[in-house]
């Protein structure tokens, strides 16, 4: 019976490698699957998905106004479809891809963030939680040892950046994956971060 | 490590009986816990949780403006906090409990349900969903035998209720949990559901 | 889809509480199911499974060299199983389990104790370990504060029994649930348990 | 606060990438991992874990009787261990991870198979279900679209080998990570398995 499941973590856990993991362990059984992702993320070139680890797979591109369910129907049939940066997604999109479920019965994959810089849902990741089969966590590890759950984003002092746009991609701002309780320490009480608690420049989103 | 947990489920899926079977377990251990309702369900009295299955234990009411981290400061010490209805809290008052656990190190069981009968999160939903160290489903199941995820609300024909208030008690309207699939055969393709499928008036809102 | 499911725990987790609110999950959506028990676990009587926290329901004793696939084709049909005690199981109904769910597409429901008063598994939760579709924890504490996943068999002392048929019932032991460095504390480094950290006699067991 | 994890799957569901993944996160965090490998699994060459999907790792390889207890308390001092293939581990070499997360307060994460090719569980396995803190299953996919969740050992023709030796490297065998549904028909009932839904030779073992 097929799910909706949503994989869903913060930044730099390792979603991506997941994606392709899922993809390569259908193709190996000789099954056939499709890979969706965001216009809004181009760091690779048009159509390609690739993890921090070393790993890529090609993709089809989607649009925020494109209808995922009539994209899906004219693909040749698969097995599986797999989303990544799923937090990108519009309200519609979600309800999308519960149809290619409930009507076409394939199982779908997303994978993507909770919260973003403000501690605020992702469109695509609110629906995601609200209507998804399965949440799935994949977890990552916070510089203080405890399990992080929340990105915070910070400027060349590792100073928390408190406005701003939800998605930006370029700049000098860097995100970095924290617990709650340190998320509060850097952006509610004016806490910083040390540089080298940070992992790397926009990789993963 | 006190974390902050959203156990989350449809309608009538034994959430409450979940919640009163943990605080039994710390208490049988010799340990202390505080039970905690919103003022919107007072259907059995001021400051009672009780379950369908038969079973309940008192509770402390809180009021939706009301500051949890500072009723908890005021409670003499505990070892663990239940809240029952949590999809009624406000985002403030999630913030509150988060800070209940990583301050006070105590932790956090929070009980509720994901939508209202529209698909949409409540409130407290959304912000537990979004900042809980663990999501937990509790699972019941649709009449149609698949796992229930959603809530409908029905009139006494059987058809769904599309407008109306987020939360309304009283009245002759009637809650079903179903299937996503489910729930749009009967939200969106006016599809009905039969009075036999229907469990039991307002039971767990 | 049908599955067997094994929830697993500790003692006093609440495992009867939880197959009983399952089993009135269903049966308030209008579908029917069989509660089976072992013969072995006759303190409240033939075929009545109970729960500490006061709810109970009629079940189908079986016994240790029961065909249980066969049981279950003799019964009228049902839309779940609900084992309780299933570390009682043999390897044989384990295997005829996983023929209910896979031949008459039943959903198996089975719950039980991980590990004896040695750290042992038990026969019927080593083979649903083994085979079971899902593996879901229910969760309970240790007067540590830690999660409880072992049980130790004390004697009025509270002093560890090392020796012992895995399975007695009546005498004055008890039984505790306890954390992995707890049991250690109490089983391996001679440590004691005092009086006010066991929960009640032979609860659960 | 320190866990011991066992991530449990059939075989060729992404363990080795999980882990290696795990490991990443740590590194690019500026905290430091110990990767060991049993001495078994050679197939790469001394010391080194390698994902079927193209990555891999240096890891420390230990013997059958090693005590892992020991080992680690020898290495330079780490914020995480992770165990591949930890189907071999002995019942001690199980107790002596126990030991590294309770008195050493490191996490452990272990991958392995839960059964071998006539459904019993490996040692390690065994151990590791008994006493690791969680449980966490790597999902992957049988041909026939279920849940694969067991491992058959086939001939040239698809057909099961029955008897042999738990472990077997080397040699025209192969394994299929199939459902139990599948498994029992290939295992018990003289079915066979076409050659093009075996996936690779001896892959994952």
């Amino acid at each position: 019976m097929a799910k909706l499941y949503f994989y869903y973590s913060a930044m730099n856990a390792g979603k991506t490698t997941h994606l392709l993991q899922s993809s390569h362990n259908y193709r190996e059984r000789g099954m056939s699957t499709l890979i969706l992702s965001p216009a809004i993320d181009q760091r690779f070139g048009q159509g390609v998905v690739q993890s921090r680890i070393g790993i890529s797979a090609p993709s089809v591109i989607f649009h925020g106004k494109e209808d995922l369910y009539e994209l899906v129907k004219k693909q040749p049939p698969v097995d599986c479809i797999l989303v990544d940066e799923a937090q990108f997604l519009s309200k519609a999109q979600v309800f999308q891809l519960g149809e290619v479920v409930d009507q076409l019965h394939i199982p779908v994959l997303a994978y993507g963030l909770r919260t973003d810089f403000q501690g605020e849902l992702f469109e695509g990741s609110q629906y995601l939680l609200a209507w998804a089969d399965e949440l799935k966590e994949l977890k990552t590890i916070c510089h203080t040892g405890k399990k992080a759950t929340m990105v915070v984003r910070v400027d060349d002092e590792g100073k928390a950046i408190k406005q701003g746009a939800q998605i930006q991609i370029g700049g000098n701002e860097r995100y970095v994956s924290v617990s709650r309780a340190e998320y509060k320490r850097i952006f509610h009480d004016e806490g910083s971060i040390k540089p080298s608690q940070i992992a790397l420049p926009l990789e993963d989103l």
